[in-house]
């Protein structure tokens, strides 16, 4: 099947078409699509693409839809992009392909398709090449993004690997980019605590990259996880298609936390693309003397990211507070916390050894008298004060030192 | 001399007795002192303080002064409070005794008040207790307080040494509590690079507190920085006179920094006052594994703190950007970084070795075979693609694989 013989209807073929088509990211192409459907924007493109005169054809197309007056000037570039593509396409081979490799093809009118996806509106993806769990919205409509760098530091790894581990106790989907480094520490992290985890690959699933990585690929659809990518099987994995498969990990997800990232890192592309998405984003701080660092500070400091710590205050960001509430920290008591101000300060006057008498204790602490008899009162209720003959004391402790 | 013959009109003495009398942050003494003057009200508090009907004494009072009015009703229990401690006043033996220590004494008055007091209203000390440089106001105001636990890490102290030497290199004074950990640090990097520094005690200046820092605070005077409290000589640092010390450190200075603080934290109470100023405050972060960094996290979670990784952003923090601009932060340079969008598409997708024609070029970048014309030119030029045949390369690499 080449694209003369896809069906004007046959929303799938013709959106697997176009992804092989155009680069990640055509906002030329999207309108097209959003405008006349796939089909029609198929036999447009094919048309266009082979024609001597686009201008009079862009011209007809926009008298005919007005709403494309937008992309008019950029609609000759765009079929000058895609023209060289035409001859390879073959949508049954690829669907026949992906079926082969155990997964399928997503396109927004599958119910699997991630609702988060709508968000990206003309730059969303024609469909989604999936291998693995073919319906990921379930475990995609409440994931989180951890990415990091490559570049990561031992540090980052482990905090990586112990909030994916965290976010899986909590059935909570982590979605990565499958690279080395802080992606990887959080794919392991989730498939250690026996969660689902979803790699967006910005290649095609076919072809593990890194290869390194292809047996942690391997045990994520395993253990009931996905790998996914907007670009064809055996789509190379380029610089601008990694930039691209960035805003893909940002749209899918409720929120993206960055976990280490130098200065300058890819993965505050996948931040910034959170952000232009109104989706919420968390950074992890680290040692200020740490390079991989320096991107999450500067995330904290332009006030594009929460400072994240753990697991439970990822949940919070995400705004799953009503479902997961992070549990209250425990802060350690200390003596007189519960006590009224007065008794608080006499407390911390009275002496431990030589008991004093009501008005010197009152000279010490700043206190009245009156005061005075009111807080050794209270503090003899709560055992923190002794009287000694006339005098008062603290009370003897323990050999710890605290109260037994 | 005792309290009786403090002269109605010198109000140095009289703040002196005040600084007796009271508890710092006496809200109470301070609307007195204001209304009164402090010779005046020194007079009707020792009135008051011995007689049998304080209520009818303050019913007077505020029919005289009725800006009072507002302290009516804690009037009497603050009577009470000063009353034991008026046998003990002789303000003319503690100036002697800080003559004698090499320092002095400072009131709202005196050339050398800092600025900043004027801010905390009616909790503002009755004076300073100096040792070392009296005129401390023209250091103190473009000081900055670097505060933080006493059970530091050697990350936090390292930091903290780090950023007082690169505060003191731009001639700004630090300010910190002279404790342990991360205040010792704070003093110690400001000194080693040739700084002034200042230390505000919750004791008397004669009794070095912690005794373990005792020669750092002699050096921090050796070399023209200052010792302050608002306690007089021979007070003894309470818990409730750190709480209250923490105001001051917060109101002398222009910005607060914690570099690291526990979940509950004395530096917080710092951080908190600086806060209710209306100061800058800046917080350091570190590693999330490490509870001493989590009350800094705190901060920068609350969006109480900008978060402040190096000398320069506290600088900024600090609102001096016009005197004292961070140094644009160097980022490396990547090829491609000064190239059009289509120009990096096709650097991308060009070969190593293989050479591409222009339309394989066109439908592996994505591009229109004009658009690849285009961009040649512009590679060629800038010497990141070269010819070879009929088609194009990559330039062959220096053995670094980096551009020779």
């Amino acid at each position: 099947m080449n694209a003369a013989q896809i069906a004007v209807d046959d929303e799938l073929a013709a959106r697997v078409a176009w992804s092989r088509l155009i680069e990640p990211g055509d906002a030329v192409a999207g309108e097209l699509v959003r405008t006349l459907g796939a089909g029609r924007a198929l036999v447009w493109a094919r048309a266009a693409a082979s024609s001597d005169d686009v201008a009079t054809l862009v011209t007809a197309l926009v008298d005919a839809e007005p709403s494309l007056g937008e992309v008019r000037r950029r609609l000759g570039t765009a079929v000058g992009r895609w023209a060289g593509r035409f001859a390879d396409l073959d949508p049954s081979r690829d669907l026949e392909r992906m079926h082969r490799l155990g997964g399928g093809v997503l396109h927004p009118g599958s119910v699997g398709w991630p609702s988060g996806l709508a968000d990206l509106g003309p730059i969303a993806p024609m469909c989604l090449w999936v291998r693995g769990r073919l319906e990921v919205s379930a475990s995609l409509d409440r994931s989180i993004a951890l990415v990091g760098a490559r570049a990561s530091t031992s540090y980052g790894e482990h905090v990586a690997v112990d909030l994916a581990a965290g976010l899986a106790e909590h059935s909570t989907c982590v979605v990565s980019g499958g690279a080395y480094g802080i992606d990887a520490a959080a794919h392991r992290g989730s498939l250690a605590a026996g969660g689902t985890t979803v790699a967006l690959l910005a290649g095609g699933v076919d072809r593990a990259y890194p290869v390194g990585n292809a047996p942690l690929l391997e045990r994520i659809l395993e253990q009931g996880g996905s790998v996914l990518s907007e670009v064809p099987p055996g789509g190379v994995p380029s610089k601008g298609r990694f930039l691209m498969r960035n805003r893909l990990i940002a749209a899918v997800s409720r929120a993206t936390v960055v976990v280490e990232a130098a200065w300058r890192s890819g993965a505050l592309s996948t931040a910034n693309h959170a952000i232009a998405l109104l989706r919420p984003v968390g950074a992890v701080p680290g040692p200020v003397t740490s390079m991989a660092s320096a991107g999450c500070h500067r995330l904290l400091r332009d006030g594009a990211a929460v400072c994240v710590t753990d697991a439970a205050e990822v949940l919070e960001l995400a705004g799953r507070a009503g479902e997961d509430l992070p549990p209250e920290r425990v802060t350690e008591t200390r003596d007189g916390d519960d006590l009224d101000w007065a008794s608080r300060r006499l407390l911390d006057a009275l002496p431990g050894r030589a008991p004093m008498e009501h008005d010197e204790l009152a000279r010490t602490a700043g206190l009245s008298v009156g005061e005075v008899r009111g807080a050794l009162g209270v503090l003899e209720l709560a055992g923190l004060a002794r009287r000694v003959g006339a005098g008062w004391a603290r009370p003897v402790r323990g050999p710890t030192g605290r109260r037994p």
